[in-house]
């Protein structure tokens, strides 16, 4: 089947590319406004962008009256993102905090979010994820216009904190997959858990 | 474990990333050069940005004398390239492909993969791939300098094929997850099978 996404609905293009880019990783992305307050979701147009310097990056799309997501807002205000790993025994409350809450609501308080203080940017990390990425804004890039133009988040790790269980060994750098349990984000409402690996050298 | 990335190597600073941000999707991608020399290298950092305008985007790291890759020349020339999703059958020929070949070595015909003709592009699709995104160049953002710095490609999709096995129905445009049979990139060497899904919804 061949398709033009310009004939077809935005809706129907979004539900084809989650559909067909996958698995995607999650990022649990928490900042917070001028104000002080505290916002947490989840987005899953997420990835590295390179190690030098240490850059992610994630697309967080306008709404359908083209506004920015909160999260965008309060990394205008104040230039500062935590991104938490999302594992699967925090999957669940991870889902929770992705549906649309009022500008200003503590996703944290609101669906039972324990926080972790950060070390180096105000917004707080997730409690017990294993893996948590302190960072500050490099740029926003805008992809389109108006309802669902994407605002591209690239951002500088400042401040990686590593659970020691998820390492291959206590004094290594290196992360055993199957002790993270990530978990992945495919089409729908679909999620997909990392256990079933296998390894291929380039040789 | 608190890192501060400016303390490890670019090198400890990658580990930690791809281990940490998993599972990644797999964009397959094919360029051509001004003088019709096909091009087919693989990219984990990889994701959609929006579905209005119909964009994904992939981060081209340069190697360590600070040279572009083949594709990002590619692309600079010609403005094109496409995406195939790679599954498990085909996940040892994907790997082949991403050994540093020379400028000018064909991917396709050195590694033993089947083009298939585009329909609104000149770079092949991947035969056998059960979805193929032909894309034209929106633009691309340099992240760092030098070694290691990241073009990030930005493209718009202008024809997506999809293979019918892989729909929920004949006439929809929802892929199956289980059906795709899509793999991801974890850390190291390592690689997941999308076969272990379950279902959340936003309630």
């Amino acid at each position: 089947m061949k398709i033009d996404p310009a004939t077809i609905s935005p809706a129907q293009v979004y539900q084809l590319m989650i559909g067909a880019i996958v698995p995607r990783p999650i990022a649990w992305v928490a900042t917070q406004s001028s104000a002080k307050k505290d916002n947490l979701a989840p987005f899953s147009f997420f990835n590295g962008v390179t190690a030098s310097p240490p850059t992610l990056l994630f697309s967080a799309v306008n709404n359908r009256e083209g506004v920015k997501k909160d999260t965008v807002r309060n990394i205008e205000e104040t230039g500062e993102f935590v991104v938490s790993v999302v594992t699967e025994s925090q999957c669940e409350l991870m889902v929770r905090t992705s549906r649309a809450f009022e500008y200003g609501v503590c996703e944290f308080t609101e669906c039972g979010v324990d926080k972790e203080l950060s070390d180096r940017v105000k917004p707080f990390g997730v409690k017990g994820a294993p893996v948590i990425f302190e960072c500050t804004l490099e740029k926003i890039v805008v992809i389109g216009e108006g309802p669902l133009a994407a605002n591209l988040v690239i951002g500088r790790i400042v401040l990686a904190k590593i659970a020691d269980e998820v390492l291959v060994r206590p004094d290594s750098l290196v992360i055993d997959s199957e002790k993270l349990e990530a978990i992945g984000r495919m089409g729908g409402d679909d999620y997909v858990r990392t256990q079933s690996i296998f390894s291929i050298g380039r040789g």
